[in-house]
């Protein structure tokens, strides 16, 4: 039997920025993007492993381009890498303007989500197969991402993340 | 130039079912599931017209099918015909079990938006090119369903309304 | 013992137009409208049957005035009419102006709830007996609304609809 | 010209308990109930003075009764009575039994709202003419209500509070 | 064992006004403080109390300075004194500028809770030892409080409330 | 003039958890939790610079423990550094047990704020003076968590983050 795909995990989530999710310069509020973000991507990774899940971490997100009342913005979250109990979820959010009809990308986010059963407790899950170009490198930097939140938790030794060193040599 | 399609204004809302949204029997309230419906309409009305959009009306909406409590629930919404300044838009909504994956059709609805100018008048709009079987299904019936609704108005005399008649004949 | 009367399934809801409910032209968003107006149609239907109630349909609906910003807005429900276990519920919604107090009919809207046990089943449901003239109307009209959707799921034959055909001859 | 009454500035608002509004022990939080009152009390004064209306204080409320989750929760209010530029808005909380369909009171508050123009400065607004016994004890009330106010803001001597001393005589 | 004082119970509560708590000024609403006021005030009793604890009631609450959007708010909760089973819990709400950075009291109130079990019955609570010279006052005055809210329910004799009487002397 | 201290940019947060920000396992969503962090950090960034403040970058967060349904729940935000035009915001999130009162670290988080004019663009604030010993250390750490931040955008090469890469020596 085939290995699932990360395509079989794709959540869309389009919607609108609505009055009481802007900011003073009526902007969407940056918790807000985030809180959008962690539910598209429990979608996924509940697709993927079909268990209830939690979210486990957020990589570092960079909030690059403001994100206007009243924007379209879609949220996509497809799982990137799945290890034992553990996902990484890779999100991709688009804005689109309504006069052009353009979309822009407006974030990318990384958040990890555990599989757990009805009393909370981590749960073995589904390998995942890439596909396409984007989806393998993101397979692969998966990993590299996984010893630096090791390392960074102090679970791990620097000298042991050897992915991650090969970007300080 | 070629004619905008269906497609483009293809709209995905996939979201979570909160405690919030839910009646005394542990489901998604009815009119819960119409305002999102409504929003994922509305984009899907203004991708393809690029204007400010407003709700003309919603067709009859069957609740066939209870949405439980968590479920994860799938709005996709597309233009199906567009008139002089109003569009119908089609959307069908899905429920997944978590466990199995299976997808379950919940509801079709059918809702008119009206393209506008900053000032709330009605502005023209482009016509659609259906290209899909369903589509082109969809876009015949949307005039039959415009007949109805004008007879239902006092708008139209019902034996004007000739694809309508067709029906009881 | 006397049957009950739409009188006593009356329910309003007046409340005001958020700024969380408003589209981008400032105005109640159509799919706010219709989830209060399910509310209220749910209390009215829950008065008349004393049972838990769930939304079975929402009839055509129009949109023929917009309801701005910072707008009191009424919604009044009344059961028009009940069948074995379902029930019609008629719903008026009205605007009014705060410098001169005139109230504007803003919209009228038909929901069908269906009466249910704990585990979701229908149960039997009490008939009701319209009073005024506007319910004796209301109530005639519920047999044809109810055969017209039942034509539309093609349950009943269009031929069978006799009190709907009527309407084209 | 005859005098406004209390009636006409009587705001019905009646809606369910949804579950986001409820303690730990799955009654309507005090607070939720407290909102709850402003907004209907907010469209009373409105309804009587045809002004912009804020909040000036609210009376004494004690919650004598839990409004379990589900419930039927009616707020009316009216103006009881209007002084210069401030209104006292009488509410009645109503809750009502699904099965039996009788109703309890639950609460009771007072509120006062002042009338004020778009740049928030206090404006004059017509007095009001109680009709019936209940509004009339309601009306003669509402200034031994503003004399205890006034004496506990410290901006009347307890001594000059006529009506209010008589209760202590 | 020492008493618990005030301190211990202290709550704090810091957030930002959105949009969708304004009125047509663009003021937080009453009501919303109100439910605010309530949330803090609950931990504050919860904290002392260390059971559920329910709202019975609120003392007299002025709204003295408007509160625009986009404004800081702090709610601060302190127990002020313990009763048999309920608590009186005394609030301070502070705003500030945002670009002197200046503090101002807006409002003050005081509610009432009361520990219960888990089936709503009344449980005894342990006493409290106020501290600073406020905190004492505030304490003393909790008694006086509490007579003037028995008079109002008709529960004490006016004449017996000793405390109260001497405000009248 | 001496310098602002972390101290002074102190923000607290302390709320409840309410059903409709938990997961199917009654749990607050990672989400929600990212969402109130953001408003706090928002606040402790605005209380430093005296400007509007927008969200530039979350660090890697970890949710180590769940936070249960009806928990009250304490988020204390400080401004850790400041730099030109951005600031580095350290949370502490904590949540306390109802009977015992006992207090546990539930997270800890590390958003990035950017003070913003009217019309968005960057302008200059003050320095900040760590005092603590706490305040101290992660004073120092936010240059290397910028540098690390700077790298992983691809604005600054790994050999130049001299702060960084002591981590791998």
């Amino acid at each position: 039997m085939s290995l699932k795909t990360p395509e079989q995990s794709r959540t869309i989530m389009t919607d609108l920025v609505l009055p009481s999710e802007t900011n003073p310069i009526n902007n969407l509020f940056g918790g807000e993007l985030l809180a959008r973000m962690d539910r598209a991507a429990s979608i996924a990774a509940r697709r993927h492993s079909r268990r209830i899940v939690v979210t486990a971490s957020v990589n570092h997100v960079a909030f690059n381009r403001a994100i206007p009342l009243g924007s379209v913005v879609t949220v996509e979250a497809k799982v990137s890498r799945a290890f034992k109990s553990s996902m990484e979820i890779y999100i991709d959010v688009w804005i689109e303007d309504r006069e052009s009809g353009e979309k822009t990308k407006a974030n990318e986010a990384i958040y990890t989500f555990v599989a757990v059963d009805e009393t909370g407790r981590p749960v073995r899950i589904e390998e995942i197969q890439p596909v396409t170009e984007l989806e393998k490198e993101r397979y692969k930097g998966a990993l590299r991402r996984k010893q630096l939140s090791l390392v960074l938790a102090g679970k791990m030794k620097a000298d042991d993340a050897t992915e991650l060193k090969a970007l300080f040599n």
